[in-house]
């Protein structure tokens, strides 16, 4: 029973080292995660150089394996430490963290499957779950918070952004044909993209004057609409900074967003918690 | 008169089905309606692609027919199902029915004419009909609300970027010259357009040291004017979000700015005069 | 004297019908004047592009002929029905007017002189009397006030992006140097404010691994930085519209910006005036 | 004594003249070093031209000479005048001011040291001195006081969009590869960035549909995703200017938001508590 205790106590602490950030040992283990992140990124990055993968081939792959291996244990030590793994392994975490970590041993089974890449492209995601620890994530709620409440609204903002693009590239199919680059609509509706959206490659672009000028035309809408969400999460997150309510809510009838400050709920006249 | 009596509750019914969206069976119409709107863009867009139209040129007729004839039944539905069906005939909606479905039979007649194009692309309006079911309304009316108000203000706005672009335009026509690209003062427009909205094409640059200053400056210029726009929209769209708090003042305490809706003062709990 | 009042009325009537809009004569003279500007805007535009311009030369001819001809009246009449033409001749417009007539008649003495376009171009700055009629002038003066009351804040702004891209265009050269286009300091600070402003031509793109990497960077500033003067002018246009304090002036103190709605002056304490 | 007094006061005046902006001589000293900035920048970047550069090398380097022995020359001063020298000499301004003159000796002993332009360069932040006289330093302390309110959110902002830009970048190093330009993750990541940001220099561009898709998505991502900074930085310059009106309750009438500074209530004219 002893023993049973000790090892409890024992999975305790690899806990605390492992998901939480509060005590030194935990933070020195997200730190030391962290880096091994990025040099794992760098890697990838490194690998896909061509001057660069061809000379130090070895060097990358003996790299990789350590990375490799030093993740096979974090996920190990996680499964462990957890009391049920089963939540942890189909977790969105658990998930990412298998998927980065498995394509170098299936290497060894598919030789030269260079798609295998994107999966260890996945270990930036790996990246979120360390940012939990610092102030950033208050800041990224109040973010995301705004985002969250403004969604509805810039989603309705693409989807038209998107017909008006359709339409536009429709257009401009008719009128500069395939012979100055618009081969087909969908082309045409991404050379439509690239303008409104002020990106403006310049792999496609009108050459008669009649696309010259509805060019200039999507160019200066691109240029005023972009007003729009813009405006919309300026005033999502004004809205946030605006102290004057607040998410107390009444212990009466539960009506939430009072005035800072006030004493009574507007809604039932009861008197406030403070 | 019984029978009377059904045929106006069967077109009673058709109507309720075709024009609301309130019940089962009007929910389930809609969606077929928007998935048949949808292909039948698709396939437009399919078709305008040179190896797909080549290759699947009678699969996408008969899928262009199939789509067509669908289109035909529901316009006619629409005209059974109203009182008055002269007032959905020349209606917006009915006209952009009537001419994305007709393009199809036209093309029997006058075969191989390309520009009918266009005339199916205005399925595309057809979209935003669909869209009144959703909460999605709510949303663009706020929106639309907020671009309505600024109107006057972005129109003033755009009428004075226009006409900076054009003497920007004649400017680089005269310092760059034709040898430049900037073959005619339309097309100087054209390329200060592009420039000051920060597009940016390439296809037109300008190469004369004095030419890349001024072109520096219109940048700049470009660069800080598109704050205008996004100024005007935010502050309308934080305007209307505004509405929450009134100034109803309290007929105890006289305090101002209450949230709106509210019952009691939150100051004084005294009941607020509706 | 019988004739002189006549004579004094006559010049009353010319004034109001020129100078004022508030008159059916003075609109119409505004709609005149405004269809030949553009007019005469759109000749120098056609003239210039070459397939037009040599093709109708004789026509654009005359048509230019008829346009000078009736500006010319249009400033003598200006002159005569003024009290004090000499407040006009020099004022901001007179010698818009007086520039972008004369290069015509220049033309006579100095013939194939091509740069007198410019001056013609100057023709759009009239534009900017005509708008004094309608209810854009107020939608104009409001923007315009947040303009200047944001004035200072953007000059320090622009600055602050100028000097920025100078220190990176020597960056720049120093990194990618002349065999990748970045040929002279000059040069490579008109790419970096190319770069800053999202404009992108691709006219100059860097091709070393350390100059792409430097240009991440100005790209990601100049889309970050992008929110500086659009938060500047957003709160400006926002202020004005807080119709909480108006301007107002106290009859005891002068103080100036009351709320909305004060009766008495929050400075000493003096029954405003309604 | 006396003369020690007379050096003292000579070395104040010095001072006040070199340090200080309030006396006649203080300004003119900070013009002429703002022009000898100005010149000593222009010198730089004309040089870099390499038709002025080889055609006037004669007359540069004489000028180059001059402005460095007048930049030696006020460092002397700056040194003289002050009472601890290492105080000047190792603050920021001081290790500018050195860095920026010394290239021209170091030009001497290391001739054809193409790479000393990179530090002559570091003049131009000497140029940020002189604007400490200009009512700009108030200007910019409010700028900077809202980035910096607003720096953790902008900097989690910011490296969300680097993370974005590196999974885009990678996956679209895997639909495009090589043969469209594409040809490492390192490169596909700067491509993701230049689109994100809408510059699109073009010199990279998506050739196959699904690539062309993709960067459709970015871009409407980049697009949006922009409306995120330019509401952080509204919001906080916003909440500056807000400041004009305080939640101060009148102790009469319980009015509140009173005009800062407001001694009197503005609703009932009684007096304000302090």
């Amino acid at each position: 029973m002893a023993k049973n205790q000790s090892q409890l106590s024992w999975k305790k602490r690899l806990h605390e080292i492992i998901y939480e950030a509060d005590t030194p040992a935990g933070k020195l283990f997200d730190v030391i995660l962290l880096v091994a992140i990025i040099v794992s990124i760098a890697l990838v990055m490194l690998e896909s150089v061509d001057t660069i993968g061809k000379k130090y081939t070895y060097e990358l792959n003996i790299a990789e394996w350590v990375i490799t291996v030093l993740f096979s244990i974090e996920y190990i030590l996680r499964i462990i430490s957890i009391s049920k793994p089963s939540k942890y392994i189909f977790s969105f975490y658990g998930l990412i963290d298998f998927l980065s970590t498995i394509p170098k041993y299936l290497s060894i089974i598919f030789t030269g499957t260079h798609s295998l890449i994107a999966l260890r492209a996945l270990r930036l995601l790996r990246v979120f779950r360390i940012l939990k620890l610092a102030r950033f994530v208050q800041e990224s709620q109040h973010l995301a918070k705004a985002l969250k409440a403004s969604r509805a609204r810039i989603f309705v903002f693409l989807f038209f952004v998107l017909i008006v693009c359709i339409i536009l590239g429709s257009i401009m199919y008719l009128v500069e044909g395939a012979e100055n680059g618009f081969t087909s609509i969908p082309r045409s509706v991404y050379w439509a993209i690239v303008t409104l959206t002020t990106v403006g490659f310049g792999d496609i672009a009108p050459m008669t004057p009649l696309g010259q000028f509805i060019a200039s035309v999507i160019m200066i809408l691109g240029y005023a609409i972009i007003a729009i969400p813009t405006g919309i999460v300026s005033s999502e997150i004004a809205k946030s900074h605006e102290l004057n309510l607040n998410t107390q809510s009444c212990p009466s009838c539960a009506t939430e967003r009072h005035v800072d400050g006030a004493i009574f709920c507007h809604h039932c006249g009861h008197k406030l918690n403070e």
